[in-house]
């Protein structure tokens, strides 16, 4: 009898929760900005994604970043040479919630942003079940992990509309194939949108940047990024 | 009402597990059997390291493996060419606990053996807090991410005996620090033993098992292998 209380009010929260993240997701499509949740392993390279992405477009759109972690705000302070940047501090959970973005993008006050980049806690796991109210959700795998993690951490890899393969600049030096890693991804999501990068040095930033901008076309046609797994 | 009666009941749940991964590890010390729970970020090498340390344990110790993942048995055949290894399969769960690894441990019938690594999940936070009846933990830090992990993921440097970093070889390519990770963490836990190690090609090793072959005198004298946290 317990537990079937604590069922049923688990559901409540979870069901309020979705619609929040919903209804944030309606209404940042309406005024433009495009929400991208960036999901990966702790030192796969986000935030110098994101601040090489920052520097990147910045002719082209404006972006801002909330940035998660467990404890430090170091990851804020590196990203805001390159962009308006909030850090999220949850204090030992692993993984990011919507009341916390939502609070995040309050105090940011930004809103003429037009790409707004979440940098999700570092963990190729928990975060993959959370909706953040993001439009498009993306996915790191850098090189120096190996090649077989789409299938180990399967859930990652299915939820998101891109992988985005950081530190091909190490790719010299460690036993990993873009090619095979990419076949492995498609097997768990066969629309996998696939991007080879790296920031020591900057390099292939031009398609993914395309990409963004591309999502962001689509939310203002009123179209998803893709399927929502 | 609900919510104390769900309390109630979950700390009876925790409780009990607490007090069977303790049974577990005084069964474990009597036979003369080290556990040792290995913890890392995804991809930091805890496969390559247990292969290779077993092979360099080979004439000194017995060693066998339990090895978790969320999907795929892939590192439990790389580990049998090394050594006797089981794989636990959490089918979406971000860590290990305590029942799974009983259950893997009988199903090893391996009595002899004097050194029992548990590989757990990739996952740099949600492992730190369960307890799997180990003597010792160990947390991986691989140099490709980044020596600011310590200060950002406290909990699985606070709560473990050593550290080892993994890929150093890698080190003339990226931008890691051995003595700023070595000090961040021992901010953290100033008692916390550091290790440098590669697998490509093999080296440090030689420390490392050195200081697992100590631990192993350390429960045959009946002593713990350090301040548990």
């Amino acid at each position: 009898m317990t537990t079937v209380r604590v069922i049923t009010v688990e559901r409540d929260v979870q069901a309020q929760a979705r619609e929040s993240a919903a209804e944030f997701r309606r209404k940042m499509a309406e005024q433009g900005t495009l929400v991208v949740n960036v999901l990966s392993s702790p030192g796969a390279g986000k935030t110098s994604l994101l601040a090489a992405t920052a520097d990147h477009l910045h002719a082209r759109a404006r972006v801002a970043v909330l940035v998660g972690d467990i404890a430090t705000d170091r990851d804020a302070q590196r990203l805001a040479a390159h962009a308006p940047a909030l850090q999220l501090t949850t204090g030992g959970a692993c993984h990011l919630e919507f009341p916390l973005v939502e609070q995040g993008w309050d105090a940011l006050k930004a809103p003429e942003i037009e790409i707004l980049f979440i940098e999700n806690i570092g963990n190729l796991v928990c975060p993959a079940s959370f909706d953040l109210g993001e439009h498009c959700r993306i996915v790191l795998l850098s090189t120096t992990e190996g090649d077989d993690k789409p299938a180990k951490y399967p859930k990652a890899f299915r939820t998101s509309h891109a992988m985005v393969v950081s530190k091909c600049d190490l790719l010299p030096y460690v036993p990993f194939e873009p090619t095979r890693a990419a076949a492995d991804a498609r097997r768990i999501r066969p629309d996998l949108e696939v991007f080879e990068t790296s920031t020591r040095p900057v390099a292939g930033l031009e398609p993914w940047c395309d990409f963004l901008m591309a999502q962001r076309e689509r939310i203002l046609r009123g179209e998803p990024c893709g399927q929502r797994r």
